[in-house]
């Protein structure tokens, strides 16, 4: 044996050596080390060492996407992917198509977790064959372009729940080549967070399986940080390269500055009266679970909800966000013990992060832990209550937030399936007609939730209760309530309106398919025309 | 379309419909919920939505092992893993083992990640075949019992580092049926945490590669608090059932009351020693990243390391735990940035973790972060500097940790070759006899750390620098140091002693192969006769 422990290896083992003993059969060699090992042992193959691996260099920071793209190997026909946390502030996703682009890398699978209007410059993308095919949520106009073209991409657009994108991921069945993740706060190794910065959106919940999965892991930020930084949402052994960039995003759009309920005294109506419907069945109390949206509407039954708890001194076990100041303000006042932090909507969620310690009543909920509903338990299984919205709801509770009745892509799925079917009790919140166009309906213009994973749908002119959840129905007979069955309130909606107004789709052209949980399809939404 | 979806869906899509248009072709049928879906798009199959599914239990929780072994269908043949935090207070090995023999469960493959004293135990189960086989570290008295008697079980047992086993999980070498994971405190869930609870050992840390790839994983616990837990080292979509138990371990002896210096004066000149040469190398200085581990050499030398930051009004970036008192005592006094909390070695230790909030100052190292060196980068290769022990090292710098020089396996590898790889600077500590036995030697009993990831040697008798590590031996040229060569060190070994004794090992019968960190084996441990 050399001082080199590699000289004198070359690649030839000297001596093989055959042994037998009751129950042990091996050939036997001396490795690089001049060490005798054995290279197959019960005919089992074994690698004999063979010598010193090459280092590698501890910064992974590059200054310029350009200069990432290039160190990953993002070649045309790739998928690259990206989380939506930057929401409407989001520079993240224009810049790397933008790179893309004057590289000329093209025929790009986009899998976002969502879109917003500021990525509307992908519409150009797609026109000039940078983005060929997108799996993800395409809200506002870049749904809206597909909806009148979907030619323009070789494939529809696939539409999946968050839970449902984590554990397509998982499975295999979207591999993505090239993860984009946004950071506020990096160091030069990949660890990262979303909560530091002047950029910071929150807690990167949305990457987790693409840093898990993805062949290649980009970490994007515009703050570089020492080394090791003290809190991590993503870690360095799941990152490849750290590309900095001067801005991430507009730190104005990225968090609203303050979430508003909604003054509409219809809809603080709704909110209310689903709060009645939460106590009716009796779940004001201890130990209750709940999630809520960020629309007004869902704002004002988290604070309606927030009341009644505190009326009655109870104490709700947990409530995942989706975070705003209406929560935060019920866990300050001790009607709460437990937050799960996911998506931070205002900059309340940002100033609540930084200044209550993560495992002191709340703790960062990721997708695969949220809603990946192949995994071995969801948090949303733990839901008593989910309130949602809807775009429409049809007779057989069948909700729709993808499409606009004029049948045009306009949202995404976010985690509207992966709650209703979590939640034991599932409450959509919406008016029975808006303007014209009757809500509640025969039939949504697109399936995004089944009704048998809704429970309720509370509207201006009463609420209807889906009649396969008896244990509801009696729970709440003799209660004030204003009931009336579903088909009562489409009568109301087509008597106001006059009724849907036809959908001229184009039944042969397909924009995007809608898949489920389980990864079957649920709908298709067709080319508007 | 019935009020109950599923209804009217028998299996059979009904008018399959062909559509082409330029770039999609494809075949549509109605689904379970009568929307008009693709069933094939391009060549691609794609699965019509088909119906509910069957919601599960909440909770996971049930009374006993025998329960939990019941209910993820563990059998004979398969592998079964455990972490070794309780460390020699650890009850859920022997009772897991126990429960499995009463059970007739047999033939099983032990993935621990280590075994102590008081899992002598599982001799007995090895001799009634319980267990027959084990890929995992076996300190202590089933080591010795092994050295022995090898063809107790059916095949070699294989030693991996703490980072290596990480890797061989992640690549499916070593593939996991049912992962026991002890936690001190868990939720009925299976969010589960080692920081809380009368049997705290620190953040749940080695499992993690164990609970993302084992086919089921167990949560084993004696104390089960509210859903959902504050602090959730592991969490409830990774976890199939909980088993609650009277005791996990005995708190006494899972975690050292306190952590003890050496008080030999010759091993605390050793130390001192290893510290003049960090600082002649000029590591003693802003930015250092560092590790030590818990023996009362390296606890000396983290001592004296500390002290001598503080003389310079120096502050490190990184402190790698294993952690101890006199971590936190740096820690406290401002000389070292942000600690990486490992595994937990004292009291001091618990409490640290309980009064100071994860993200200020301190984050969970879990194992594929610490030292996978498949993943995208470790922690481990950031450090500047890491003290190390041997049982042995010889004049090409091979260590050995596993074997004593009468070729017992004692000693699993731990994090010796994760660290010694990644460190800037490794340093072994360790007198040049002990008793009559030469330490340092023409060669080791076994080799677990190879030469080229050993920097250097400090010993009663002076130190020696690896020759390959010229810019090493430049930095300290004309400073005030014993320095000498390795064969030096050796010659005064073996004048001192006689030499080594002959080595009385079986060469045809195998106890156990060591792997090196890509999965090739380094050495072989021999039957002792």
């Amino acid at each position: 044996m050399g001082k080199n422990p590699v000289e004198g290896y070359n690649g030839i083992f000297i001596n093989p050596r055959f042994f037998v003993r009751p129950g042990v059969r091996m050939e036997v060699v001396k490795n690089a080390l001049g060490r005798d090992v054995p290279v197959e042992l019960n005919g089992e193959r074994l690698r004999p060492f063979s010598g010193e691996r090459k280092k590698r260099e501890r910064s992974k920071l590059v200054p310029s996407l350009e200069e990432a793209i290039r160190r990953v190997g993002l070649k045309s026909g790739m998928t690259i992917s990206f989380h939506h946390q930057l929401r409407d502030g989001d520079r993240v996703i224009n810049m790397v198509l933008d790179t893309c682009s004057r590289l000329g890398i093209r025929d790009l699978r986009l899998a976002q977790t969502a879109l917003f209007p500021v990525n509307e410059p992908v519409i150009e993308h797609i026109k000039n064959g940078v983005v060929s095919r997108i799996e993800g949520s395409i809200n506002g106009p870049v749904g809206d372009f597909l909806s009148r073209n979907p030619e323009a991409l070789s494939h529809p657009v696939i539409l999946r729940s968050h839970g449902r994108r984590g554990a397509a991921i998982r499975e295999g069945e979207l591999k993505i080549d090239v993860a984009f993740i946004a950071a506020s706060q990096s160091d030069d190794r990949g660890n990262c967070n979303g909560i530091w910065g002047d950029s910071a959106f929150g807690p990167i919940v949305y990457s987790l399986p693409d840093s898990i999965y993805a062949d290649r892991v980009v970490v994007v930020s515009d703050e570089i940080d020492k080394y090791p930084l003290d809190c991590q949402d993503i870690t360095e052994n799941r990152v490849d390269v750290v590309a900095q960039v001067d801005s991430i995003g507009d730190p104005d759009k990225i968090v609203s500055g303050t979430t508003k309920i909604t003054d509409n005294p219809m809809r603080l109506k709704i909110a209310e009266d689903a709060v009645d419907l939460v106590d009716a069945v009796g779940l004001v109390r201890d130990g209750l679970g709940f999630q809520s949206g960020a629309g007004g509407m869902s704002l004002a039954a988290t604070k309606f909800l927030g009341d009644r708890l505190a009326e009655k001194g109870a104490v709700a076990d947990f409530a995942i966000g989706g975070t705003t100041k209406f929560l935060f303000d019920i866990f300050e006042n001790g009607n709460v013990r437990r937050l799960y932090f996911g998506q931070a909507f205002d900059r309340a969620s940002i100033d609540f992060a930084r200044t209550h310690p993560m495992g002191q009543g709340w703790w960062v909920l990721d997708i695969p832990h949220y809603a990946d509903s192949t995994s071995k338990g969801r948090a949303v299984d733990n839901l008593d209550l989910v309130f949602l919205g809807a775009t429409e709801v049809d007779v057989d509770f069948n909700v729709n937030v993808n499409t606009h009745s004029d049948g045009r892509l306009l949202h995404g799925i976010g985690g509207h399936q992966d709650t209703a079917d979590g939640a034991f009790l599932t409450i959509i919140l919406t008016p029975v007609r808006r303007k014209n166009n009757p809500i509640i309906r025969d039939r949504v213009t697109t399936v995004t939730t089944p009704g048998f994973a809704v429970d309720a749908v509370v509207t201006d002119r009463g609420m209807a209760i889906n009649p396969r959840r008896k244990d509801l129905l009696e729970k709440v007979s003799g209660k004030d309530l204003p009931l009336v069955s579903i088909e009562e309130l489409r009568d109301i909606a087509y008597d106001e309106t006059g009724g849907p107004a036809p959908l001229e789709v184009d039944r042969t052209s397909p924009v995007a398919l809608v898949h489920w949980l389980d990864g079957t399809v649920l709908d298709t939404v067709w080319k508007v025309v």
